[in-house]
């Protein structure tokens, strides 16, 4: 079964926005086996929404429309709808009545234009809205279905969730849904798809989806089968291998964040961390803290921009900067012991490198030392990293989360302590 | 003049895709005082592709394709345009020989297949490709135009500036377009709105949109007129009342974001700033740090999420963590002239809150203390956010970063200097 969404506003037709509603609604019809075939965002022009929607019907069965069902002229989604699907609007006092009553709740007068939601197409469900004062409405048309939904997300997400998901169940055959979805870190998505494709590549089902964003990457599995069991035997088919092709570099199996994963471990660990950053200006810091509750584990840290405060704050020796630079494994190395006896943190992670646009003496744009401490030792982490200032200072936190990760796991060995002054 | 952008491809109508190309397009042609009234994505089905273009030739004197020109079956656009156009598809040896050309300069031998790409619609202009293998295609029909762009955004920007708007500026009226793109900040939009209104509301042209992310509010007015001289004085006349009306609030009038406007503000007056974070977790010393050169004036930072390290790195007094608590105005104080003191910076900024989603003691979520501390004393700012933790992180970096720009133009009176421990 197939379906088309359009989007209705003038506001949407501008340069800076674009329509999200039809993303969250792709993925609820995908999970349903329905695929979209057509997206289309019309202003608020009546005559052209009506075509719109007369085409739509002809070429697909569900046809669902978001927004221009405000109380405004503006508003032509109802009166294009009846007019393609040649029904009178027909006015519900019901409606009307609660109208006022919502109104009268924020003890405000409802003003006359807002009569103009109180109408159905002929023959139109109508869809409750609890969170604003647009009803949506259902529509049933020689086999399809229209539906008119609020364009607010928040209205719309709760409304096709409670009102139309339980309805188009009716309409499409049965499938159960069974989704994994796999984060990995430490490869760039071309790598990961050679190796991981010789597996997926042999299903249609589960279906997989690769996803790629700053250093991090996303594998969706989602296998759609007549009941669950079939579903999570498909599943686990495909799962198996893959996991044991990802072998370490898989670090979260339901989807959460390298930070959310990083700050568990160290909470079973009862484990603490400090950070101290040169180039990433406090960014490590701001991913660990990001998350709820990381005041369990995260100790505190130190922004060392410039040799003196990597001096003053960290104790790194004058001579070790003048002989090996800031942008150096010794310094990194210095760093994170540093911040390790400054705090008492369990572990410390340093960063240094160049996040650009113009180089630093002999280093090039995105040389990167991440370097962490604890009780066993020091080890140094070195990548060159491609790209602009922010992108090279994300992949860098990213891999400083993960190094801490694999030493907490035991998968990186420290090298010997070494004394550092301060 | 109206335009329609139609975005072809099946992997565009997915849950994780959205159309940005269109964006850029809609600004582009609104420059020019073309309308976009529609906008659609199709997957890669000839027959449907064929029937928009069709309707939309119809509808609107301007078409624009992106994508679906690439060298596989998939590939449909050209099929569907000479489709819908009832032209023919001919071949075209020079480009076929182009881009063996190019094959042969990356070392690899040209696939058959490719071949595909050297066909035009009959009667169509070639657009040249330099950041790609397919080219467009530019093809007038009954008084309207039809384009084909590549769909990779860098491919499609560098051909429609370089082929389309030349010829694009031949077919529709010249006009002369200026724009002033402000920044606003310590306001909500809806206060904004209402005190400048007034102003704007009386001028179609220029026309203002204002946009509101993240605690910071931009202001755009763009006049378009038949002389550069005539734009400028119809901004001028809008944007004078508008600047008298916003005062101080008004950081930029370039577009410039408030850490780089700060950061001007500090190298111009030979200053340098550190931070203390709490809640923020290092998020302030990130958005000084993003602008490329700012170790000119961003000396470092403490990342003091613990009572503990509020005391070692900062020096604030145990006597007054007990007393009045981590999140207060007191500890707020401390935090800054402690950084101050421990950096040797000009000013320090610091923050102590709650930033969710657990309210920490008597503190409510989303409370908030920034203290900035300088030569001539220290100064706290408090502040009631509403959201969640991500919301209330950012926006109270912004206030931060306001608070310390107001301090430097002097438009913040500091309270006495007090003695801190430390």
């Amino acid at each position: 079964m197939d379906a088309e969404i359009i989007a209705v506003g003038s506001e949407m037709l501008t340069q800076d926005r674009v329509d999200t509603n039809s993303l969250y609604l792709t993925g609820k019809l995908n999970d349903l086996g329905i695929e979209v075939v057509t997206k289309c965002v019309i202003g608020d022009a009546r005559d052209r929404l009506a075509d719109a929607v007369r085409r739509a019907l002809s070429q697909t069965g569900i046809v669902i429309l978001s927004g221009g069902l405000g109380p405004t002229e503006d508003d032509v989604t109802r009166e294009a709808v009846a007019q393609a699907l040649d029904r009178k609007l027909v006015f519900q006092p019901e409606i009307a009545a609660a109208l006022e009553q919502r109104f009268l709740l924020m003890k405000r007068k409802m003003a006359e234009v807002n009569k103009r939601q109180a109408f159905l197409v002929e023959g139109a469900a109508m869809l409750p809205n609890d969170r604003g004062t647009a009803p949506g409405q259902w529509i049933e048309e020689s086999g399809g279905v229209v539906m008119l939904l609020p364009g607010p997300p928040h209205e719309l997400k709760a409304m096709f969730e409670r009102q139309c998901l339980p309805r188009l169940a009716r309409i499409v055959p049965k499938l159960a849904i069974r989704t994994i979805f796999y984060r990995v870190t430490g490869m760039p998505e071309s790598d990961l798809d050679q190796l991981i494709s010789p597996v997926y590549k042999k299903y249609e089902n589960p279906a997989t989806t690769i996803l790629a964003a700053n250093g991090d990457l996303q594998i969706h599995l989602r296998a759609r089968c007549g009941s669950e069991a079939e579903a999570d035997a498909l599943l686990a088919e495909v799962a198996g291998p893959i996991e044991l092709l990802l072998g370490d570099r898989l670090y979260s199996r339901n989807g959460d964040s390298l930070e959310v994963v990083v700050g568990d471990l160290l909470r079973k660990h009862l484990a603490t961390v400090a950070v101290a950053e040169s180039c990433t200006g406090g960014m490590l810091g701001e991913r660990f803290t990001s998350v709820p509750g990381s005041s369990d584990y995260f100790a505190g840290g130190f922004i060392t921009y410039s040799n003196k405060m990597k001096m003053d704050l960290l104790g790194v020796p004058p001579e070790m900067l003048e002989e090996f630079g800031a942008v150096s494994r010794q310094t990194a190395e210095a760093m994170a012991i540093g911040a390790r006896r400054r705090t008492g943190a369990t572990y410390a992670l340093s960063v240094t490198g160049v996040a650009g646009p113009d180089p630093d003496g002999e280093s090039p744009v995105g040389t990167m030392y991440v370097g962490i401490a604890d009780a066993a030792g020091a080890h140094v982490a070195h990548r060159q990293f491609l790209g602009d200032r922010q992108r090279i200072r994300v992949f860098t936190t990213q891999m400083a989360l993960d190094l801490l990760r694999r030493r907490i796991l035991g998968r990186l060995v420290a090298d010997a302590p070494k004394p550092v002054a301060g």
